[in-house]
C-alpha cells in the first residue's frame, strides 16, 4: 500500500477543485426526504464519467415491508432512486462496499442558518451547507477515491460497490432495499462524519411516541383539573433517570471519550389546546439510543417496563399510565470485532495519512451499518470526515482538507483490501 | 319583594317546560366564535314574545379598535349580532343590566362526550350540552325572569336592559361593543356560572405565550446541544414559584375557600420537530390571573420581570432569555363594594329563597363584569346558577332546578332593585 501513498495523495491534489465543486453541487440539491431524485442525477453523472456499471431504481415498497427490518413512513419511493455504481474486480480479492446516504435532514429555524442552507458557501477552508457534513461531504470522499482508481488506473482485484442510497435519516429502507437487491461484499465503509476515527460497533436508535394524559378543566379554576405538562415533566424526569441507570451499565471502552453512550433524546414535546384550559394530554417524542450489545426489542422493553413504575412516585399514573408506542424508524445497533481484518487495512491507511494511530471508538449514533453488519452478513465500518458536532446543526459545515484526507485513506484501504491485480 | 316571592314561583312553575325547551334550543346552536346568528334568533324571537324593544346591531370592528380594552382575534363581526331588548320602566327608579353572553368555547375532543354536545339531553334533572352551565343556562334565567315581569304585570320603575352578546369566551368585544353603544345603568347581573355564589369582586385575565430557546444537535450526541424542551421546564418550574409569591399577597376573605385564588395556567406547550434532533425552540401558551386589586399592566410586567430572574440560576438564560408576549384575549379584573346596594337586593332575594345567607365570593375568572365596572361605570355583580368545574368541560351541564331558582332570585332582585309602580 505505501507505494500507492504519493500517487494518491498527488492525484487528489490535481482534483482539489472537481471535488469541492462536486460537493457544491450535492448541497445545493434540498435532498430531505422524498426529494433526492435531483442530487442522485448529480452522483449518477459522476459515476458514468468514472465508467463504473450503473444500476438505479426504486425501492419496492412491498418488497421492503416484507423483511422485518424495515421501517419507513412513506407508502411508495416513487422518485426517489438508489444509485450503485459498480466497480468490477479482476477477481481473488475481498470485496468491499463503499455505502453513502444522499438524503438529509430538514434544515429547521432557517433563522439560525447564516446563509441559505441549499447554497453551499466556501469560507475559511469550509464547505457550508445542510448535508456537508451529513454526509454528502463522505460520499466525495468516496467518489474521490474511485476517481482515484481510474486515474492511476490500477485493476483491483476484489469489486467495489459503491452505493448512493436515500432514506438513512428516516430508518434505512435505502440500504435495506441494496440489500434486497442482492448487494453484499466482505466488508463494508460508511464514511459518516466521525471526524476521521473509526466506529467498529455502533449505537441503534429506536423512536418513541409517549401520550400523557391530564383531564381539563377552566384555567381559572386550575385546582380542579390536571395537567397534562406537569404530569409530562415527571415522564421527562423519569427518562433522565432511566437515561443515567442505562449508561452506566456501559463499559466498553470504545465509549471511555463519550459523555453519554446512548442517550434518550425528546425531540417534540406537545399539548393542550387552549391558553385558559387545563391541558388533557400532552404527546413526547423522542429517539431512544440501543447499545450494540442490546437487541432493540430488549431497550424497547426497558423503557416500557421502566415507565410503569412512574405510578410507585405519583398514583395519577396508575389510573392513566403514560403511553408509549414505537414509530417511524429505528437502526439496528451493530458490532463488528475490531480484530476484524479491514480494520486493520482502515488503521495502516490512516497511519500512512497522518502518521499516528487513529483513534478506535463507538458511534455515537445509528448508521446504515447496521443493516449491512446484521442483514447482509457485511461487517461495516463507520469512518468519514466531518464532526458529529455540526450534523443536524444550523450552518451545518465541513473542511475541505478532511474530505480530501478521508478519500486518501479510503483509496488506500481499498488498494489494501481488494488488492491490485499486477 | 317578599309579597312578590309566592306569585314569582308560581309563575315559574307553570313555565317549566318553557324554560327547558328554551334552553334545549339555545344549547343545540353550536354558538362558538363567528357562529352565533342562529342562537340570536332565538333570542330576539323570545324577546319579541315578551314584548321588548330590541336592537340587534354587528359590532362596528372600527370602532371597538379604538377602544383601549379591545381584544379579539376577529377582522369583522359580519353574521356575529349582539342583541338587547328593553323593558322600558316607568321612571323614578334604578336602572339594572342583566348581561349573558351566548358564545361557547370548543367542544374540544369530541370522545370525552358521552352525547353529541350539540344535541342537548335532559336526564336525571339536568340539561347536557356545550354551554349549559356556561351560560345558556343562565340567561334562560334571565328571560324567565323578564317572562314573569310580564306574566304578573307588574310596572317597574327603572329600565331593565337585557343584552346577549357575542364574544365573552374570547375578551368581551360583544359586551364593549354595547358600551360604545350607549348602554350603561345603575347596576349590572351577570349570571355566569357561579353556583348561586354571589361574585362582586372579578380575577382579570391576560393569555401569554412564552418562547424558551434551546440549540439544535443530532439526539445520539444531544450533550452537544442546548434542550430547549429542558429549559422550557425550568420555566414552568419558575412560573409556579411565581403564582405561589402572588398568591401569598392576596389576602381578602371573598378568596378564603378559593385553593389558587389568581392561578398561572399553562395551556399549551408545543415544541422540537424531529424526534432524534434536540429542540431549539419550544413556545408555552397560557393564561395570568389578575387579581381585583391589579391592573392588567402592572400584572404583566411582574410576569416580564420575574422572568428575567431565570439567568440567575441558569446562565443560559442572560443570552437566551425567555421571551414573553401577550396575545389574544385579556378580561379586565373588577371589584364592587360589599356594601353596594345591588348585592343587598341580591342578598335578601337569595334569602328570600333559600331561607339561609348566600356565599360571597371572588370570582375564580374574568368576566364581562369587568368591562361594565370599569369602562361603564356599571357596579357588575356575577350570580347565576351551574357549576364552573363543569364549564369548558366534555359532558358539560346544568341542573334544570337551579335555572329556575336563579330566575326567582334575579326576578325578586329586578322587583326590588327597579322597584315597582304601584
Amino acid at each position: 500500500m505505501k507505494e500507492y501513498k504519493e500517487k494518491v495523495h498527488e492525484t487528489l491534489t490535481t482534483y482539489k477543485n472537481e471535488g469541492i465543486n462536486l460537493l457544491k453541487r450535492l448541497v445545493n440539491e434540498r435532498s430531505v426526504q422524498n426529494h433526492e431524485e435531483s442530487v442522485q442525477a448529480i452522483v449518477i453523472e459522476y459515476l458514468r464519467s468514472l465508467g463504473l456499471q450503473i444500476d438505479v431504481w426504486e425501492p419496492d415498497i412491498n418488497e421492503l415491508k416484507a423483511h422485518p427490518a424495515f421501517v419507513s413512513t412513506r407508502e411508495t419511493f416513487k422518485g426517489s432512486p438508489n444509485v450503485v455504481g459498480l466497480l468490477r474486480g479482476s477477481g481473488g480479492g475481498r470485496s468491499l462496499i463503499l455505502n453513502g446516504h444522499i438524503d438529509v435532514v430538514p434544515e429547521g429555524d432557517i433563522a439560525w442558518w447564516d446563509s441559505n442552507p441549499y447554497e453551499a458557501v466556501v469560507k475559511d477552508g469550509k464547505v457550508y451547507g445542510r448535508g456537508a457534513t451529513d454526509m454528502k461531504g463522505g460520499n466525495v470522499s468516496m467518489l474521490l477515491a474511485l476517481k482515484v482508481m481510474k486515474e492511476l488506473k490500477v485493476s483491483l482485484k476484489g469489486d467495489v460497490i459503491f452505493q448512493s442510497v436515500i432514506e438513512e435519516e428516516s430508518g434505512g429502507a435505502g440500504t435495506l432495499s441494496c440489500i434486497l437487491r442482492g448487494y453484499k461484499a466482505d466488508g463494508a465503509l460508511i464514511p459518516e462524519p466521525t471526524n476521521m476515527k473509526i466506529f467498529p460497533s455502533q449505537q441503534g436508535s429506536a423512536w418513541f411516541r409517549i401520550k400523557v394524559k391530564g383531564r381539563s378543566a377552566h384555567g381559572g379554576t386550575r385546582y380542579e383539573g390536571v395537567s397534562a405538562i406537569e404530569k409530562a415533566q415527571k415522564v421527562l424526569h423519569h427518562l433522565n433517570m432511566l437515561e443515567k441507570i442505562r449508561n452506566e451499565e456501559i463499559t466498553s471502552p470504545l465509549y471511555k471519550n463519550v459523555p453519554i453512550p446512548i442517550p434518550i433524546n425528546v425531540g417534540k414535546m406537545s399539548g393542550g389546546s387552549w391558553p385558559s384550559s387545563v391541558p388533557d394530554e400532552v404527546v413526547l417524542e423522542g429517539r431512544l439510543g440501543i447499545g450494540p450489545h442490546e437487541s432493540i426489542h430488549e431497550a424497547k422493553k426497558m423503557v416500557e417496563t421502566s415507565l410503569l413504575t412512574l405510578s410507585e412516585e405519583d398514583e395519577w399514573f396508575a389510573l392513566h399510565p403514560a403511553e408509549v408506542s414505537w414509530f417511524g424508524a429505528h437502526w439496528l445497533p451493530s458490532e463488528v470485532e475490531e480484530t476484524h481484518p479491514l480494520i486493520k487495512c482502515l488503521t495502516d491507511a490512516y497511519s500512512l495519512t497522518y502518521n499516528e494511530e487513529p483513534t478506535v471508538e463507538a458511534s455515537p449514533w445509528g448508521t446504515d451499518g447496521g443493516l449491512l453488519t446484521n442483514c447482509a452478513k457485511t461487517p461495516a465500518i463507520i469512518f468519514g470526515p466531518g464532526v458529529t458536532e455540526v450534523a443536524h446543526f444550523p450552518n451545518e459545515y465541513i473542511e475541505i482538507e478532511s474530505v480530501f484526507e478521508a478519500a486518501e485513506i479510503i483509496a488506500l484501504t481499498m488498494l489494501d483490501w481488494c488488492g491490485v491485480k499486477e
